[in-house]
């Protein structure tokens, strides 16, 4: 499974919390990566571990003020990036422009999408991954794969429909290591995680419990 | 063929080119409709010719100033709307929305989009209809079936791997009869046209020479 | 006192509150306008009623398929624009624009903004008018000048300090002829309203009871 | 002078860079600053030169996926942040946000707007300083001082004329250090520059050139 831990802009130490990443990964059979804002992911890369960026823009070099070009996140240490996460929704063509970009910089792929239509328009855009996130569900404690099991089963089915080759992610409520498993019997390949971890009071011990049943 | 002429803002008279649209569709097998801006959807209607609207917004009835909502759209006249237009563009799950709001409202849908990648995306949110038009060669006079031929062949291609049922057209540059016969040629049920028609000396001409050959 | 009421997209009938509008407007001193969606303006303004856009581009004739042109709304009737609403906020940029482009077209402007900062921003740009509306009292039924009274004095006092020429109003939670005269006590010269007209049971005694102590 | 030194997404070494805007800074009675992209914040900030972010989110601590949070900003270097830029236009409500959050993390703050009214709008949102950049002359080598010298006159007597609190900087085209006493000369108290140092061949010469006759 593939377990991405996102920090958003919490008032978390992301060296702590990376660093908790880390070696619980090297634990594990599992794959975990942390997404720290852009400014914090040079500290971040330097504990060692994954490092994903949580949004890119879709430029090139140039006249760009203001932006997070892939070959600065690539540059900063980021191995990958979301995309279009439902708190920084793009348009349809930028998200099209994002997975160029990060593609041509040499980092992964996860376009973020809210049902299984907009999954299967993601699919259809190349990305390395899609992942499916309710938004009603974001930062409730209420896990995807419990509370809608079919909006999960639905993005796999919308997804491979579209392109086999692209894997699919489920995100939302998820911080136990049965809501994993649970998504992973649903068909998903990885989980989005972010306040379940990085607002744990020991999020070393949240990932522990988390990976425990993998 | 589906023609669809695009007013935009153009400085021209809504009614005179949408009276002519009207005569030409008698007189044609084509299928000719107009979409004027939204002000003037109702002026527009009232000459009897099938309107469109150029934009809907993913909404419902409520606190949306300065918004378009579909059922005031098909309440002034529109059978129908474009969605994410490239001087239009909207974000993924907002295109979503936009074909879920014209659909309650009874609008039938053309999703635009820049490339067969997009193209895809655009056809897995189940629209009636999509359209690729590369924004580079829009107003141009130079018809993407003759610069571009293979991007529509392969947006014909992406439509048709995401689902079957959902029709492709094409757009940018278009203005001569001959255009339009190589549009269907290349797999496309029909055209967006605007500064050809809306923006001709004698607009009425300009639509009896489009649909001359077909 | 200038009165302006917000259609929004309610769903109620735009001409039968634009008729209410009309009348009352003609048995008071007070000026009453109605603001319906684009779509609607052209049937409104045919009642003979004041009748303002809700929204309007910084744009001018050319390619801007789906954006409201100042001058098609003047041409449907308009004879004034609310720009940047809380619920259509707009770059500072195109706040500029708007009121360039609606003056262009005849329109009178009214800028909206969330607090008094805000309103000496938006009357440095040269409206007609500005209009303080914080955005969590919207249809709450509590009136400003009820609820924060400070603010609309604060608005009052920037826009003074900027450009003394720039008509101060104030809106959200407004229903009452008491609210509107706290409105002038604090020093506005026009209320916006909406919800407390446009989805009463009676428009036309709700307007009645409006103006009654004006 | 203040002298900032935007690197946009531009190719170049941003510590390079860094470090020839440092060692100028010292050698001069002019303050030299230099503004990374967030990725690369820490590593120039590292060099001892004062560090400003291109761009800051109008966002507290929270559920804000893919964006810049002034405390990471400040955390990461930052002394202070531009905030909309012509390449990363904001929102009107958003800019004062912005200008807030800066605040609050201690990050001094110069708005950019495109032309003497939008300055007005900027300086009454209390901001540190405004620029005024003409987007036309962004890039093109030629100074704003030289090429539409009214306009910087014009922003200093609106952000005057507004807060006399708020200096005004201008930029677009600046690149010699004659351009840099004439901004001084219309009554700008710096200078924002991008290419002409970020993209020379040796950017340490550009800036003593450029510092030269102060």
């Amino acid at each position: 499974m593939f377990v991405l831990v996102n920090l958003k802009t919490y008032p978390c130490d992301p060296v702590d919390v990376a660093t908790a990443v880390r070696d619980v990964d090297e634990a594990t059979d599992a794959r975990l990566v942390v997404a720290p804002q852009a400014a914090h992911l040079e500290r971040v890369a330097e504990t060692g571990v994954e490092t994903w960026a949580q949004h890119v823009d879709p430029i090139d070099y140039g006249s760009n003020t203001g932006h997070a070009l892939a070959e600065s996140l690539a540059d900063a240490g980021a191995d990958g990036t979301l995309i279009n996460h439902s708190e920084r929704r793009l348009k349809l063509a930028d998200i099209d422009g994002a997975v160029e970009a990060a593609e041509r910089a040499g980092l992964e792929t996860v376009v973020c999408a809210n049902n299984p239509e907009q999954i299967g328009a993601a699919a259809a855009l190349g990305p390395d991954a899609v992942a499916v996130e309710p938004p009603e569900l974001i930062g409730t404690g209420t896990p995807v794969s419990q509370a809608d099991p079919e909006v999960v089963e639905d993005a796999v089915e919308a997804a491979r429909n579209v392109d086999p080759d692209v894997s699919v992610l489920c995100g939302a409520g998820i911080s136990t290591g049965d809501d994993v498993v649970a998504a992973g019997d649903l068909g998903a390949e990885g989980v989005l995680l972010a306040s379940g971890v990085a607002k744990a009071d020991d999020p070393r011990a949240a990932l522990e419990d988390l990976v425990d049943p993998l």
